[in-house]
């Protein structure tokens, strides 16, 4: 398995140790961010593991979480947090609610809870509570111990990784917020069998985009992969969930505060955002309106003669396997879409910026594409 | 001059030079935190000098003051900032609105202003300022420049140094925040001649600590010079300014998120904290009830051996010099007393901390008064 630099392979023994009882299989990865070093604890049936626990939390636990995660794993993390569990924040689920006002109600409770900053906030659930939760603690008392419980393959291959932490202001997503990195992240698969089925695909989208952009080993692998995946394998899940952290932490480890490189994990974000955009964010999830954009993406890549036209046939039938959809919606202009990719925040003085194929397995930042290109691209797309 | 580990001293010319038309006489000193280090200008009239902006604000900037400032000085930053002013927000004045509520207004306004992750924001101001706008950069999309011009000598000498940020919350005082840097510091000592009395001598109350606990060449120097100190002399003024921040640079350097040695910047605050809640926080400012809980503080130190009744003695002489008050306030029992000092947030794990004088310039944590010590000297000083 190919191990990106700036990513450490701990020993698999490591976990497979402590939870002798319960896990299947588990390995664990080192983000390097040197002081700022952190464990992502990859396996099957991990929740239920207080060995592990009792390692990741040093101290008392506050679990923020939502209505719908709370039923299904707050009282599994409660006992198996033992003495350390302290209080549950149940937040409602969606991200309407990931606002200031939410924050301050997790403020609120921790202080009327008495913490103090040797607190640990642990959020269990998808990106929503893992942003939330996460710029609860940089900003509880200048910054509280956080641990991430990611509960959806989106976030376990995302959130779990980069340390973006934020809420959402009426005027903009993610527009107040920290970079603030947890002290370790636990990936238990075994919380994906779970997930409804356009949820689980969204997250396969953002595991085949990692392929793309920065790993052709991991592309290949996929592509042989994919029913597996597709099927929520154990071992097929563990492998990919580690290499998409693996490969999203070597990107972050070369630029942690976003002002070059990272941005090629936008790969299929802006033609992605005009789609959820024109759509009212209502048709398509977010992974979903990715998985066309990226289809988007590559075949402009290949328009600009990059790449094969055998690397969007590929691509197309990856997606199709994984439940993805891979045609644009009907009915938007190509001067409609234009505007909406040219209010994305991709752009930057004037030109747009759009992250492309070189080949698979390298995604470059592109400021040149040539107008008449794209159109012809988008007209072709928007039929 | 006395150079404290940690700061290192620019030449003086750095400023001088650039700054020939309008200032008497300019220092700069680095506060040195690795990839997060940054200068502290100190002069006289540093606010007027649009040479010395071009080099401090890379790019547009906003401009966060209050109701109370705003007619002093934001027009003379706007002036001086020419094409890189953006827009100014003015806040009402005072403690009680270093709120969230408070801090959504200023996102809100940075939003309408369409101001992107380049903004720099400008906290111009006390610390209460200097303490919100710090915290919107940390926060506002992730992080955004900050530069800090502090008008009052506390914030000069305070809040220049140590990259706390935040806002209070109902059930407590900065408890939500962050530890941010600024790009860089102005302190300009021709605002302080605006000050009232009162504020300014609090101030100076700041200054005096540095000296007890960590500087004894300081302190030996203020006692020549409280005089000049207390007339506001320009000359004089820098020194100290320039002094007092080198020595908190120092020990921040040391202790950038206020684990261990930091606490010792709290020398006189258990006391005046005590005094402050005593007194609904309406009698004394910060800095007058730091005053006297550093005497007390001093006290203490002589009833425990470790420093000469003289150091006592002199301490009073040079804060009755610089117009602070030297006795406790009346009608505080002692029981009521040691109930304010236990509830203090520097209570660990039980144990009373008190920051005490071994001798002049060298402040220690003590979690050892033999309670009957401390019970003899609120006895005498409460009367």
């Amino acid at each position: 398995m190919h191990n990106p630099p700036g990513v450490v392979k701990l020993p698999a023994l490591f976990i497979a140790d402590v939870c002798k009882k319960s896990v299947m299989a588990a390995v664990t990865l080192s983000v390097d961010l040197g002081d700022r070093s952190y464990p992502i604890h990859i396996g099957d049936g991990l929740i239920d593991t207080p060995e592990l626990w009792a390692d990741a939390i040093p101290s008392k636990a506050v679990v923020i979480t939502n209505e719908t995660i709370a039923p299904l794993y707050a009282g599994r993390v409660r006992d198996a947090l033992g003495d350390r569990w302290k209080a549950d924040i149940v937040l409602p689920d969606g991200e309407q609610f990931k606002t200031l006002e939410t924050l301050q109600r997790i403020y609120d409770v921790l202080l009327e809870q008495r913490c103090d900053r040797r607190v640990t906030l642990v959020a269990l659930g998808g990106g929503v509570v893992g942003d939330m939760t996460g710029f609860a603690a940089a900003t509880y008392q200048r910054g509280v111990n956080f641990v991430q419980i990611p509960t959806t393959l989106l976030s376990q291959v995302d959130s779990s990784v980069g340390g973006k932490t934020g809420v959402n202001h009426p005027r903009g997503k993610n527009m107040i917020g920290a970079f603030y990195q947890p002290l370790s992240v636990v990936a238990d698969i075994g919380a994906l069998r779970s997930l409804p089925p356009r949820e689980y695909a969204a997250g396969v989208a953002e595991v085949i985009k990692y392929g793309l952009i920065c790993d052709a080993d991991f592309d290949r692998w996929l592509g042989e992969h994919i029913e597996d995946l597709a099927e929520r394998r154990a071992d097929t899940l563990i492998s990919a969930v580690r290499w998409s952290c693996a490969n999203k932490a070597d990107v972050v480890a070369e630029d942690e505060r976003e002002s070059g490189r990272r941005a090629i994990l936008n790969f299929g974000h802006t033609f992605g955002h005009a789609i959820e955009t024109a759509t009212n964010y209502t048709r398509y999830m977010h992974g979903e309106a990715v998985a066309i954009g990226m289809l988007m993406a590559a075949d402009l890549s290949v328009r600009r003669g990059w790449v094969e036209l055998a690397v969007l046939t590929r691509l197309r039938t990856m997606l199709e396997k994984a439940g993805l959809p891979t045609k644009a919606p009907e009915g938007i202009s190509v001067d409609r879409f234009l505007e909406l990719m040219g209010a994305d925040k991709k752009v930057l003085d004037g030109a747009l910026r759009l992250i492309l194929l070189k080949q698979v397995g390298d995604a470059v930042i592109s400021d040149d594409t040539p107008p008449d290109l794209l159109r012809a691209l988008l007209s072709d797309w928007l039929g």
